[in-house]
């Protein structure tokens, strides 16, 4: 085993949700922009051990929103995903986030990424210390 | 003046090149994507003292080529710039990211912020120290 994987075990893996976002067009029905309702849901999802959940304001991705990151340590990619539906979308957030904290480099293999992952995927940026593996 | 303020003047700001970005349904001219001509045209700019340009691949926002992102350590937000041009925006990229240097949380203030900058935000990504401040 490298040292960096053992090392990334114990990084915090951020899941970045912006509270600010609303659908495009729709009205909200009460005060809660849709943005906050699904950092509400994906906390009511019980995040596991190692997932910090993070409400943020405004990421400027207002037209395709609800929109959240994923990012963890200086070794990792940062993924940003863009139109998650504040309904529907939380189990597959805590899944796919349980998968990109589990991956060295951050890069979920392609065939188990989430669909929604593989749509919606806004931008990545690279991690902050280079690596030799680019995928 | 601010510890925080000090010590990011000894932070490197890194301006992030997508050199595998190509303008949508455009055939090249040559073999150079066009990402890799708008990084050839920074460096030729002479980049200031404190800011590292960086070739990256794939950012994953081909569908609107090029791409550059700015960073600068634990303390900025990171911003993501779409539709760069490669002919035309090197300088304004350079003057840009000297501002984002300048400026101690990266936000370079509405009103002095590049029109491409105001125009062309994909995504921004907040500090991994939060502040207390937010714009």
């Amino acid at each position: 085993m490298k040292d960096a994987a053992h090392a990334q075990e114990h990084i915090t893996t951020e899941l970045l949700v912006c509270v600010t976002c609303r659908r495009k067009g729709a009205a909200p029905e009460d005060e809660r922009r849709p943005g906050r309702i699904l950092y509400e849901r994906i906390l009511a999802g019980e995040p596991p051990e190692g997932l910090s959940v993070t409400p943020v304001e405004c990421l400027q991705n207002c037209s395709n929103a609800c929109t959240v990151a994923l990012r963890g340590g200086d070794a990792k990619w940062t993924y940003v995903f863009s139109d998650v539906d504040e309904t529907a979308h939380a189990p597959m957030l805590l899944a796919g986030a349980a998968q990109y904290h589990a991956a060295q480099d951050g890069v979920i293999p392609w065939r188990e990424r989430p669909e929604h992952f593989k749509r919606n995927c806004l931008v990545r940026i690279p991690p902050i210390k280079p690596t030799s593996k680019d995928a």
